[in-house]
């Protein structure tokens, strides 16, 4: 039995403002592709499908036309919203829609009664839990639930009590894991560690699909799993391998959890020099339409960088520049160094104006308004 | 071969600012019990499902109740968006839902592909044209049209070469047909007329069920219809007679379309009289927390009269004084007529505010003061 695991795809999203639709459909591609080509029995989609409660059209689009795909080959989907999505406007029509194969579990009902899906190797059980915060459950369970924990144990029990004894059990979830790598394009769901989940609490499932952060990563034995979102959606996932996880599974359990990489129609990235350096560096830069965001570090003011960096690199969305702001020994745009610099500040900045050095004559009537200023500021 | 006809639901529509929900749940309740009551073969929503793009996440509860229940009493639904719809939105899954029996044409391809349905007398074909204004079937037909008269025709013959010869054929749509009859609730699709459409178009077809208009009406020796919305969404729909269409059709035609009456949690209703009167008449009246209009026929200024009637007319949504303004000959709110009365109009704002009339004192007191007054400004 195999199943693709993948989450938080944030379709709707943007980057630092530009709209990543584009971006999203190119990897959903890829995702369709794949489950197409290893014949899943099932594609398990962990939480925050869309990236709020009320996504724009492309993005219902988007995933309209990735279930069309999936029915199409007639690979059942199980879909649990994650704290980003609003389960009832997820949920709408869930339960005509589970005769389709397509199965989206937005309420407690729906998680009491499995996915089941029969493959060649015997039944492959799905359990998902919609995006539940404590104040959810204690209201679900009349109950004193006042933690994560609290609510995911509650939630648990009343799953397993459900589970019948044969078949290959998978739990699906959305929440923060104890001992997990946070990145920054999440949404915390509490403050202060409160929202942590144990991992103690999934024993007695073969395989736990997680969503919510980010960046995939394993525990106990690999048999608790985040796959990690599709795309990067902050520089700060520079790092991470971004695919989705091909799950191999039978009675013993987990034989292999294969990560499937995705290639992204734009990569996101850090670029870091002197502005001169990285405009030059662009001529052999065979991907500078790359999501970048741009270190800059010149150690004097420079007129519009952004524009300058744009017009080789139309995809920069975000500048840095570190040596101007992080030098606290010696800080660069102290009094005391602008009093001393008029004159080379102006220098630089006529140069980057007319494109050229000032002539001598030039030069000298500047250093003559700049002595006059100071003397009677003295 | 028997089908409901109903149009123009509006889910999460107000009334005044008021929200109308737990009204739209109330006759929903009901469409569904008359659905399986006459064990129904279809029902068809013919536009108009939510009140706008974005719905409120109550409204789409709502829908997903309703298509549950259908689908639990194995009714096929079939549903095209209306101009107040997204197409995008409402149209999401359409395709694997198609195999639950939820049948949502929300688009051309979609259209192309009758919905059939399997009865004991033979098969019943629904054709399903989602609102469509002239700039959109002109980039579908990639041809110069420009009224809603050629889109419709365009559509209606792409739909006619497609229509197998067998079958009882039954067409959908949204729109304004000539010569029909508007209310106030209806957002016009053009302004002048031009988005009028020819009852002539609809030969061909066995029935025509149309959304829109909120007023039942019919057309053609009742062969096209509109069903009118559930419930009154104006004071100008107040002598409507709400309800659904029962069809009844064969290979001859229409042998019956029955209006089944809806029966509203609070009717939609203008009373009129004196503010006294229609205080004295609520103590009688079984149906006070219906939506109201009150007309006010008194011919002198009260305080608060709103505040007065809710007292004892909860629901009352919306006010008006026909005598203030209406009176063009002797207009009461003249400067003239301000200025001889200011000792009885302040007698009036006195009784109502004390509850009591100005002694003799006060009344001479009074009377002094506007002398006074009107001296100073003469």
């Amino acid at each position: 039995m195999k199943f693709i695991h993948t989450s938080d795809w944030h379709l709707g999203r943007s980057l630092c403002n530009h709209p990543l639709l584009d971006d999203q459909a190119h990897v959903l591609r890829q995702i369709a592709d794949y489950a197409q080509q290893h014949q899943a029995d099932a594609l398990v989609i962990a939480g925050d499908v869309y990236d709020r409660a009320v996504p724009p059209a492309g993005a219902v689009r988007l995933l309209n036309d990735f279930l069309n795909r999936m029915h199409e080959l007639n690979i059942p989907v199980v879909i649990i919203p994650g704290n980003h999505d609003s389960a009832d406007r997820l949920g709408f029509a869930a339960i005509p829609l589970n005769t389709s194969g397509v199965h989206i579990i937005a309420d407690y009902e729906q998680m009491l009664q499995p996915v089941i899906v029969k493959t060649q190797a015997g039944l492959l059980y799905f359990h998902g839990i919609p995006y539940t915060d404590p104040i959810q459950a204690r209201v679900f369970a009349q109950e004193p639930i006042d933690s994560y924990e609290q609510a995911h144990r509650y939630l648990i029990e009343r799953i397993a009590r459900n589970k019948p004894a044969q078949g290959v059990h998978v739990l699906i979830s959305h929440c923060f894991l104890a001992g997990s790598q946070e990145s920054e394009s999440e949404r915390p769901l509490a403050v202060g560690g409160a929202d942590q989940v144990p991992a103690a609490l999934f024993e007695g499932f073969s395989y736990v699909a997680l969503g919510h952060l980010h960046g995939p990563q394993a525990f106990r034995q690999g048999r608790i799993r985040y796959s990690g979102s599709p795309l990067k959606y902050s520089f700060s996932e520079e790092k991470h391998k971004k695919g989705v996880l091909l799950v191999d599974i039978d009675q013993d359990g987990v034989a292999a959890a294969t990560a499937l990489p995705l290639y992204p129609l734009h990569d996101v990235r850090t670029i870091e020099g002197k502005l001169d350096e990285l405009v030059r560096a662009a001529q052999t830069d065979a991907h500078c339409d790359d999501y970048l965001l741009a270190r800059l570090t010149d150690d004097h003011a420079i007129l519009d960088p952004m524009g300058k960096l744009r017009a080789v690199y139309p995809n920069l969305l975000q500048m840095e520049k570190p040596q101007l702001y992080q030098d606290d020994t010696a800080p660069l745009m102290s009094a005391a160094r602008l009093r001393r610099d008029e004159f080379s500040l102006f220098s630089d900045f006529f140069e980057q104006v007319s494109g050229q050095p000032m002539t001598q004559a030039q030069r000298a009537a500047m250093q003559d308004v700049v002595d006059n200023v100071l003397k009677r500021e003295a």
